[in-house]
C-alpha cells in the first residue's frame, strides 16, 4: 500500500468562466468542488494506475466537512484527522477567452501541538501497513519544517521507502534524513539552494543525503539522479498542451509505485515519471491521468548521462 | 420589523490578492467569509440604521452549514427555510495591484416545489408582525419570475408597504402588482424596458402600476418619482471613492426604513437613499454602512423636478 500524507490539504473549488474581466460581476456554474491538496491528488493518481493508496491529512471546520463528504464519494482510502482550524480552500479560475488558469491558495490555519500528535500517530500507525510513503506539498504554521524529514526517518527505520515533495528548509532537511527519493521542480530548486541548473542542484541534494532526485522541468521533462552518478533526461518526442497543475503530483506517484514495487532503476523511474506527469497535463485538474499514461511511457525519449 | 426576503441567498468569500496575474499561483489569506444575497444585505444595514429587522432565506448544504454560522455570529435575526439544494456561492477577488473588485455569482441550485411553499409559509407567517417588506436579488430555479409581485400584492393585502429590488419579468411584475416602492439602476432598468433614460424608465414602471420608482445612477446618484408626477435627483456635491457593492442594498434599506415609519414623501426618500448608498461606498464590503451616514444626508444635494 501506498500510504500518503498531505499536512495542509484544501478544498478545491474550480470556476469556468468565459472571460475574466477585472472589476466585471460574472455568472459563473456551481465550483466544481474536491478534497484537494498534493498528497491527496498523489493517493488518487497511484490509485488509478491500479496501486492500493491510502491518504492521511487532517480535516477542519465546515470547509472540512465538504471535503470529508468529496472524499467518500470518490472511493478512495482515507484516514481524516480532526482540528479545530478549518480546512483551507484553493480557489481555481479557468479562464477559456484568455487560455489560462488561475490560482488562489489560502494558507492554511494552525495546528495545535496536540492536534499534529494525533496526525503524526494515525501516519506511525498505517505506516506499519505500508510499501511506500509520499509526503507532499506545503506545511501550515504549528507544523515545524522538519516534518517530512522526521517521516523519511520514521519510514527508513522500517525499511520503507519516502517520496517528499516540498521545498526550502522542509526540502533540505528531508535530503539530510537520508529520504528515498525528492521531487523538486526546477523553479522550487532555485529557490531552496540558489542553483538554476537542475544537474548541479539534484547532485547537491544527493550530497546532502538524498538516494534519489527527480527534478520536474515542465514542457522539458524531467531529469532523474541518483547516488551511482548516474542521471537520466526524460521527454517527450514534443510536449503536450494542457493544464500542468497536478503533473508534480503525477511524477511523485509514479515514483511511489516504482518504489512500493522495489523498483528503483533510475531508466524505469524516470521513463514513468514522465509519461505520467505528461498524461496529468491533458486532464484539466489535478490527481487524475489521461487513460493514455501507460502508452506514453513508451514515446518517452532518455537520454543518459554518465 | 422590517422584514427582508433573500429568495437566493449565498455564501460571500472574498479574496485580497496583492495583483491578478493571470495564470499565477497566488497565495492568499483565508477569505473573509460572510452570509450573503441582497436582503441579507439589507436587513444588516436596516439594524445598523437601529431598525429592527428580520431576514428570511433559504438555507442548504455544507455552504449553508457555514452560512447559518456566520448569521449565528453576526447577531442578526434570521429565518431560514431548509432546502436540498447547496446554497450558492459568490467569491470576490479584491485586486490591490488593479484597484477593482471582480465577482463570480454562482447561479443558484433548484428549488423544489415543496420548498418553495414553506419559503412561502414562512414569510406569510412573519409578515403579519412586519411594518415593510424588502424583497432583493435573483431568483434561483424553481421559484417563478412572478415571486416578487405576488409577495407584494401578499403584503398590500396586509396595508405593509413592500420594496422590490429586481429587474427583468420581475420587475415588470412588481410593478404590475401595485409594488410601494422599486429600486432598479440605470442598466437593469434599460435591460428591463430598453429605455436608457431614468426619468422615462421610472415613469412607465409607475404607468404599469408601481407607487414610487428609486432610480439608482451611480456616482450621479439617484432619481425618485412617485405616482403625483413629482420627481427628485439627490446627490453629494462630488461622489466617493470606494467599493459600489452594496450601494443598492443601503438604497433599498433606507427607503423600507422610511416606509416601515410611514414617511413616503420623496424629498426624504430620495435625501436619505442616497445619503446612505454613498455612505456603503466606503466600506469595502456589502451590507454596512459608514458611520458617516446620518451626517451625509445633510450634504446631499437635491434638485426637484415637477
Amino acid at each position: 500500500m501506498i500510504l500518503t500524507v498531505t499536512p495542509n490539504p484544501a478544498l478545491d473549488l474550480t470556476y469556468h468562466v468565459a472571460e475574466w474581466r477585472p472589476g466585471a460581476s460574472l455568472r459563473v456554474e456551481a465550483a466544481i468542488v474536491r478534497a484537494g491538496g498534493k498528497g491527496l491528488n498523489v493517493a488518487r493518481v497511484a490509485r488509478q494506475a491500479g496501486a492500493e493508496a491510502l491518504a492521511v491529512a487532517t480535516r477542519g471546520g465546515r470547509t472540512g466537512d465538504e471535503y470529508a463528504d468529496e472524499l467518500a464519494v470518490s472511493g478512495l482510502e482515507h484516514r481524516l484527522v480532526p482540528v479545530a482550524g478549518a480546512t483551507r480552500r484553493s480557489v481555481a479560475v479557468v479562464d477559456a477567452a484568455g487560455g489560462e488558469t488561475t490560482i488562489m491558495n489560502e494558507r492554511g490555519a494552525a495546528v495545535a501541538p496536540a492536534e499534529l500528535a494525533a496526525f503524526t500517530a494515525a501516519i506511525r500507525d498505517e505506516l506499519d501497513r505500508a510499501d511506500c510513503v509520499a509526503a507532499s506539498g506545503s506545511l501550515p504554521p504549528g507544523i515545524p519544517a522538519s516534518f517530512f524529514a522526521d517521516l523519511a526517518r520514521l519510514a527508513a527505520d522500517r525499511g520503507i521507502p519516502s517520496v517528499i515533495d516540498a521545498v526550502g528548509p522542509a526540502l533540505l532537511d528531508s535530503a539530510r534524513a537520508g529520504a528515498t527519493l525528492l521531487k523538486p521542480n526546477r523553479a522550487e530548486l532555485a529557490e531552496t539552494l540558489g542553483e538554476g541548473d537542475p544537474s548541479a542542484g539534484a547532485r547537491a541534494l544527493i550530497g546532502l543525503g538524498a538516494r534519489i532526485v527527480i527534478v520536474s522541468l515542465g514542457e522539458e521533462g524531467l531529469l532523474a539522479a541518483d547516488r551511482s552518478g548516474r542521471s537520466v533526461f526524460a521527454r517527450l518526442p514534443s510536449p503536450l498542451k494542457g493544464n500542468p497543475t497536478g503533473a508534480g503530483d503525477a511524477a511523485v506517484a509514479a515514483a511511489a509505485v516504482c518504489l512500493a514495487g522495489r523498483e528503483s532503476d533510475l531508466a524505469v523511474l524516470a521513463r514513468r515519471a514522465a509519461a505520467w506527469s505528461a498524461s496529468a497535463v491533458l486532464v484539466p485538474h489535478a490527481g487524475e491521468l489521461d487513460p493514455s499514461f501507460r502508452e506514453l511511457e513508451n514515446s518517452i525519449i532518455l537520454d543518459e548521462r554518465p
